[in-house]
């Protein structure tokens, strides 16, 4: 039985943490979790897991789950903001957290929970991202693992098994394309929010839904997988495979590629970061080859979608320029679903506070936050919200 | 400096694992080789590699090996026959045995080498296919690693790194299909041997090209990959993958497929199987996803190409049936190529002999031998011949 926090339990990720943890109920037991506004699902979750601690991050919503566990006399701690969060991601009885929170919210309590010792089963794509070098220097010097829940880096971290000694050529992050693959800059011009989020392949929230289909989502994945794997820039190459069953591959020094292919579904890589390194029985639909249909592959139009070409330029340079393009994206993803700029916008956004933040070439973590804080107020001062 | 011996040097794997040693000369050194009448090619070799042994099967070819040694004074012991064969599988000075002949002629070696405590770079399917268990057997009694050289044994093999302990739902077996894909048995019924010769993908011996054609290679590896790896029959499964990119998978019991992939050339798995568990720099092309094409998977047609069906007959029979298949198989695609028969007679002779001949439940290596001889009698005698 191992011990549990979910980070963003309500989320699109959380909830199928908890999918794996009903099917496994055996194996894990949830002891802490948070969320941001969902207190009524966060309620459903208390009845059904009864975990020990909850964390809510809005303050509304605080109130609603404290008032909810006093009144019935649960034996349940409530804890709120990002002190709340880091309380979950530490308590003395787990021994991993998933953090499935989208945004750089993650990063604080990942790192806390890593210097508490936890495992990470990591669903935080910026976490890594902003600060990737000080995450994975600090895991190592705790001996803890950090598990990625994607299924990109899960795909290749399966790919990897017994053969962490062998010399890699490349990792081959395959990429759904997105909904507008095959469209021009010309066309992208006049996209709204509503058909961003309808993404062909994956079921996914709504921040990484519109940067899946700017493939910001990919550019991201890009770096994370240069910190997880410690494979060079130019040893990362992105291939378009719109049917998202290759999940990706690895190419040895030998010519082998070594892939991982499965289902649609985040559950599989969820599970498997979950009770690595053992594979429990199937919680999703199994592939059936012969019905598959064709796999296809394509190079990506990084002219088109210049936000992945900006997300290479960004993990190259290092330092904090990983942060501002992260910053520059939450906040210019935020600006296009409320409709206050137009979907190229957001690359540009991204191009401007790249060439217009302060670089650091060594940030520390404070550094990072601080980027952070700043090419957000940046953009925010930019459109004068 | 892997000391190395290599029975079957001219034909088509012999010739590509010495492509290999070119390669990585530092790596390999030849001390025996084995031929059957090709001469030529041995003294070529033998000036090349300069090996220390070297056995014909054919006594003309072996009375010229020794004789161009001689005039040259070389340093050569030349042997002939079987008996030459099993010398060069148990020299003293070598670590490893590339078992490169093509049919039943391997196994006597292949048990000799292992009881010398030699590692075996199979490329015989036939070892496997007429004694696995025995052959298994030997193997782990004496520590010995067998590493297959096929490309679909060895994906699978590669697939399963890692893995080890963990729990398989199936081995997914690749199969080009051949060059009679989508044909009917009524379109069968007029091949000839040249047809069959030319296969779409790789470029194999005869014996083994006729083999694809009719599916019974894919039948012989099937039983090979029940004995390399343990797995019943109803859970290795023959996927038909024109493109031959993907060599063969394994699912696990998360659902989850681990797969290898690379360019269609056999020195990728002799190459690995001959420097394991090290990947060394690529003797082959790489694979590029980018101008890749389609991969397609289909159920393969048993009806049709019947002898898929006998050979899972022959397997989950067991004893010395998979043997009687074998043996009625090498004799009856020498029948076809000589034209003495037409090409659905292949499947016809399997069946008959597979019914008629002496079925031995937990039959002694002599008796697996006893059967080759009598199966081939049976059909010889059937034919006239």
């Amino acid at each position: 039985m191992k011990n549990i926090s979910i980070l963003g339990v309500t989320g699109s990720i959380g909830t199928q943490t908890l999918d794996v943890v009903r099917q496994e109920n055996e194996e894990f037991n949830v002891i802490g979790i948070s969320a941001n506004t969902s207190y009524k699902k966060v309620i459903d979750i208390i009845d059904e897991f009864k975990p020990k601690y909850v964390a809510m991050m809005d303050n509304d919503s605080y109130i609603k789950v404290k008032a909810y566990c006093e009144e019935r006399e649960l034996d349940i701690l409530v804890y709120e903001g990002l002190e709340g969060l880091i309380k979950i991601s530490t308590l003395e009885e787990i021994e991993m957290v998933v953090t499935s929170v989208v945004g750089m919210i993650g990063l604080i309590p990942t790192i806390k929970a890593i210097r508490a010792k936890k495992d990470i089963a990591l669903a935080n794509k910026e976490t890594l991202v902003v600060a990737g070098e000080i995450v994975i220097r600090e895991a190592k010097e705790n001996n803890v693992k950090i598990l990625p829940v994607d299924s990109e880096h899960g795909a290749i971290f399966q790919c990897l098994q017994g053969n962490e000694t062998q010399k890699i050529n490349k990792i081959l992050l395959t990429a759904s394309g997105g909904p507008f693959r095959g469209k021009t800059r010309e066309e992208l011009t006049t996209i709204k929010a509503e058909q961003a989020l309808k993404h062909p392949k994956w079921n996914m929230g709504k921040k990484i839904s519109i940067d899946s289909s700017t493939l910001v989502n990919k550019g991201l994945e890009v770096i994370e997988a240069h910190y997880l794997f410690g494979v060079d820039y130019e040893d990362i190459e992105v291939v378009v495979h719109p049917q998202s069953i290759v999940h990706s591959m690895v190419e040895y020094i030998d010519g082998s590629v070594i892939a991982q292919l499965g289902s649609t579904d985040m559950k599989l890589p969820i599970q498997y970061a979950m009770n690595y390194p053992v594979r429990k029985p199937s919680v999703t639909e199994k592939l059936n080859f012969y019905t598959l249909g064709q796999l296809t592959f394509e190079k990506p139009d990084m002219d088109t979608f210049g936000c992945l070409k900006l997300a290479y330029e960004a993990g190259r340079k290092g330092g904090n320029m990983p942060a501002i393009m992260n910053g520059a994206n939450e906040i210019a993803v935020e600006l296009f679903l409320s409709g206050k700029i137009g979907y190229l916008q957001i690359e540009e956004i991204l191009k401007e506070c790249m060439e217009t933040l302060k670089f650091i070439k060594n940030p520390t973590l404070e550094e990072v936050i601080l980027t952070d804080k700043e090419v957000r107020k940046y953009v925010k001062n930019k459109f004068g919200i």
